[in-house]
């Protein structure tokens, strides 16, 4: 697995070098290579593995989810969202650069996003049109910036649980989701379905975990400032139901990943060792 | 022409149409809706009726144009970049709504274009491809926003005549002669070079005109403020070699415009007919 984020990495210098020197640039490409999971694209890459897939055709797609994963990081950082001074244990953005350079990597990440899989010379054009519906799809309106509209609506109201679930569906879920349906789109479409319902639930476990570590977590480890739900006086988890409850539910709903995942035929191993990777984690 | 905008506003508030319902859907159709030429879209539309085509069947491709333009207004006109408060003779996107919901809105329609051509039924995979590659190259960081990244340097430092063309070139020139590029790539793809020309040509024309019309221009006639450059120091074409100098150098880049023009076997007509209003536009 240290192998895939190494060539991530690598990938995202390269893809980054044709584009034009200048501030921007310097915060997409200070922002992308921040030290993160890469989550979404290992997601992709290994569900791709476990179909006996080689990966490595695909690690542009995979960095083009990394570019729409890190654009929503940046504006999410803003000012006028979140406001955050520290991401990835750096300082944001924003702060690096200034708001408008900000604003701007954002937005060159997100459309670059675009290019990147449309350039990929391994696909064929109905593979690349699917690929970017989908993907764009989870990220626009109706999935990721929703969740992050409904996130600011409830900033300072109390949200039930299912307002929280539907937040953390769309915010989190949709990205999470998508890059493992991208996976089977190219693998095999049959499964799409099972991995679409895997990723929300997986999402949402993800999420959970966000809640409890924001209260048991140092801010060393995670690499952001914790305790900010308390102080925003945020609905999570935590707030609604507790940690131990919170814990259960993380464990229920990763009980039902493995099930979805034993009833397909892959590689379940490759799948399940990057699973328990992330229900252990401390960041 | 008329009859062409309108059918543009109304395609417009047919593609929102399946967007979850919220402040950020609320913020997307108040910018899109807003008077505006919609020029992009009708330089699009209309070089395909000049080649004959049916433009009706890629109204949604003109649609997803003028998204691409909006996003860069709201994010151009957002506190941490220009900060203005007034936009098509309304308050701006973050005026009227609230600065989060104006970054969220510029993302959903830089997003949604995306989607937008990718599922239009009428364009086979390989002209989806092409077409959204080509918007999103010239919307992209070696495009518009490298040219708003170059205007935002020079704010407060002069820049020379060669550096404000490079601006210009970038930050309008792009999304008007891309606007061309992708009617060209539809009807006939050996023109492309000559329309990208011709657009980069058309799209300082309109950018020097803007420049004059900051000067003498009313505000009600922009619905935007005027006289704002000078009061940002800013270097503009009538700064460097004043109004006289500058709107002759408009006319030879039309006249340049006309030329190119007359050298492809089109419907001449329609396309004089857009450029001569544009030549005389006074807002």
């Amino acid at each position: 697995m240290d192998t895939m984020k190494e060539e991530i990495n690598q990938r995202l210098v390269k893809l980054c070098e044709p584009l034009k020197d200048g501030r921007v640039k310097d915060a997409m490409l200070y922002s992308l290579l921040a030290p993160g999971k890469r989550l979404r694209p290992i997601l992709f890459l290994t569900v791709l593995r476990a179909y006996q897939f080689d990966y490595h055709q695909y690690l542009d797609v995979a960095c083009a989810i990394e570019m729409i994963h890190t654009y929503s990081l940046i504006h999410d950082d803003l000012p006028g969202m979140d406001n955050d001074d520290l991401r990835r244990g750096r300082k944001t953005c924003h702060k690096e650069f200034d708001e408008a350079t900000a604003i701007l990597a954002g937005d060159a990440l997100l459309n670059l996003g675009v290019n990147i899989i449309l350039q990929t010379t391994s696909l064929d054009d109905s593979l690349k049109v699917q690929l970017t519906n989908l993907l764009y799809q989870a990220s626009g309106i109706n999935g990721m910036i929703y969740g992050q509209q409904q996130d600011l609506y409830f900033e300072n109201r109390k949200a039930d649980l299912s307002q929280l679930e539907d937040i953390h569906k769309h915010k989190t879920g949709e990205l999470i989701s998508v890059s493992m349906q991208m996976a089977a789109c190219i693998a095999k479409k049959s499964d799409l379905d099972a991995w679409k319902q895997l990723g929300f639930d997986l999402g949402l476990a993800f999420q959970i975990q966000d809640d409890i570590l924001d209260v048991t977590g140092t801010t060393e480890e995670l690499g952001k400032k914790v305790g900010s739900d308390l102080e925003n006086h945020k609905s999570t988890y935590v707030s609604l139901i507790g940690v131990e409850a919170s814990q259960k539910k993380i464990e229920e709903l990763f009980q039902k990943c493995y099930e979805r995942i034993y009833a397909m035929q892959i590689n379940h191993g490759l799948i399940l060792e990057l699973f328990i990777k992330i229900l252990k984690r401390v960041s």
